[in-house]
């Protein structure tokens, strides 16, 4: 168990970054940033910023050095840096969630090994591999790099067998997956917590609306099934075991007539989480901290009703609005420009 | 409105300066830390800490230039340093609060002026000032330093006039103050923040129980009548109006058969506030960072009955069992060494 005054390296300094580093001021432990870009939002809230890029071996050995443990708000991190850090710290979420979530391939074929159901899915490399991927999924159906996608980049739509000439091209090259069209009613996520004792913990399942591929609104309770919550609550559990987990997991699920498919996983706090800052006594961030720094789990029971709202762009604009709202709480991350899609800030509303 | 981005100076870098910090980042704005001590609670979570004594005129004229706005976390910080600030930068709350806390007789004297009740209380300089106090007010009765006190330092009661030599030694030739007892079922503290805008909003009254002289625990709803929940509420906000105040301000109360009677105020977020964190979707550090930015002050309704609890000294040691309790929020300041009768963190349990 970490104790005060023990500090935690973060790599990546945007808004999960930033929000993990208060949560750790609560346990009284200090955080480092390790951001190549300038101005990182969490550096606002943190002992030290180190603003270098990942090649840089020397910055790296200077960001271990000051630290206890190694965490990440990002799963995009170079395997380079993530080596030469792990010879020096220990870094946690483990190495193993981070490779099966850079990877489309990897992640389904774990999921599916540990007989989680996802989506139909196949390997593209090329024109030849796409038209069997087709014959086989068949169409509608979603083409995805395999890695480095989120937020809706690096995908293309093919709703007819038209399509996947451009869709092949809006690849760019990069090894791609296809994945069938999932007929859901809704998408859920869990947020879910596996400390270093082992023990899990997951908050109430939130039920999520997407805009234009990113994340709109997460709302708790979902309206869902006792049956599908505890069923969600398992599936998240059951990877977390799988992965010898230590840290936040964030699970998207489909709910489908047939039951839950797994969309997606995230070994890292989770944008759908964010709710549990107005809901609950120990919020992700402060579970993700408690979980790298050998801390007992916290109660993540629910205590109130909560949609969360992403403000996106100039969605921000709509902050002195929020600013007046009942049972409204307001999270910024103090980025200089609304650039369209960027996340700025978002809002916990208590209903 | 300041805007995400911009800066606000705090004087004072213990734990209020460093939650204080972390609302700020929830607004989007940075936060720049002056203290004079090394190793400032509130520098783990701010952009930029000076650490240099307030006599600095060079270092406060550095500090003023970086931010757009000041204020301060504890109420004795010396008259020349904020005559330099306040010729540079806004000060909020302004002086006229700060002078009136630094000073229990201007406090008292404030208080009777607009009509609220106060201990009876007598100006004692001398032996025969005290000698001519504890005529008018008796014993049992508490002599206290006019300046420069808290959590109970400065003070000695009398209990008969036997004990006044003593009490008189111990204030050490500082001009003082005589304070008749109070028959009290109860205290009771109010957080209250008028805006730039003249708005005032207040949190529901908490019940304070203190030991050894220092708060030991608030517990929300206070078990008085609605009754005196309102005239609580209108006492804070006579205070605020007639201060012409900006931010957030913790008013202390007794309960009497008589009614309410003001122990004393705080031009400042104050410690039987922090409740308020794990109840209420703005906090009392966000409602003075949003009413010091001239935002409009956020909804402090409360949506939970929470019990706060101070750690004080060893305290600490018991951090591991409330991180396993139930709807616990543990609220640690990063100090060092637990040093008796140094608040080292708190834990808001929601009941």
């Amino acid at each position: 168990m970490l104790k005060p005054g023990a500090t935690i390296g973060i790599l990546g300094g945007g808004q999960l970054g930033r929000m993990l580093s208060v949560a750790a001021s609560r346990m009284g432990l200090k955080c480092h940033i390790y951001e190549p870009g300038a101005g990182a939002p969490a550096g606002h809230v943190a002992e030290r910023v180190f603003t270098a890029p990942y090649e840089d071996e020397a910055c790296l050995r200077a960001f271990a050095a000051g630290v206890d443990v190694i965490t990440y708000e990002f799963e995009n991190i170079p395997t380079s840096a993530l080596d030469l850090l792990e010879s020096l710290r220990p870094i946690r979420p483990g190495r193993r969630a981070l490779a099966i979530s850079q990877d489309r391939i990897l992640e389904k074929s774990f999921l599916n090994e540990i007989g989680l159901t996802t989506a139909p899915w196949a390997q593209v490399d090329d024109a030849a591999t796409l038209e069997a991927a087709l014959a086989q999924i068949g169409a509608p159906s979603i083409l995805k790099t395999t890695r480095l996608g989120y937020d809706g980049k690096g995908q293309a739509r093919i709703m007819s067998e038209a399509d996947a000439p451009e869709a092949l091209a809006a690849m760019g090259g990069a090894a791609a997956v296809l994945e069938g069209f999932v007929n859901f009613s809704a998408e859920i996520s869990v947020i879910a917590a596996r400390g270093l004792d082992g023990a899990v913990a997951c908050y109430d399942p939130g039920e999520n609306v997407h805009k234009s591929g990113i994340l709109h609104t997460t709302t708790v309770p979902a309206r869902i099934s006792p049956n599908l919550r505890s069923d969600a609550v398992l599936i998240a559990a059951r990877i977390l075991n799988a992965l010898d987990y230590v840290g936040v997991l964030g699970v998207e699920l489909f709910v489908t007539p047939e039951g839950l498919i797994v969309n997606e996983i995230a070994p890292r706090v989770h944008n759908s989480g964010h709710w549990t800052q107005a809901g609950c006594a120990v919020d992700q961030f402060e579970q993700h901290i408690r979980a790298i720094a050998g801390w007992p789990l916290g109660d993540g029971g629910r205590y109130a009703d909560v949609e969360m709202l992403n403000l996106i762009g100039d969605d921000v604009d709509r902050v002195p609005e929020f600013a007046k709202a009942k049972n409204t709480q307001i999270h910024l991350y103090g980025k200089a420009d609304a650039k369209p899609g960027r996340k700025m800030g978002h809002v916990n509303r208590v209903l």
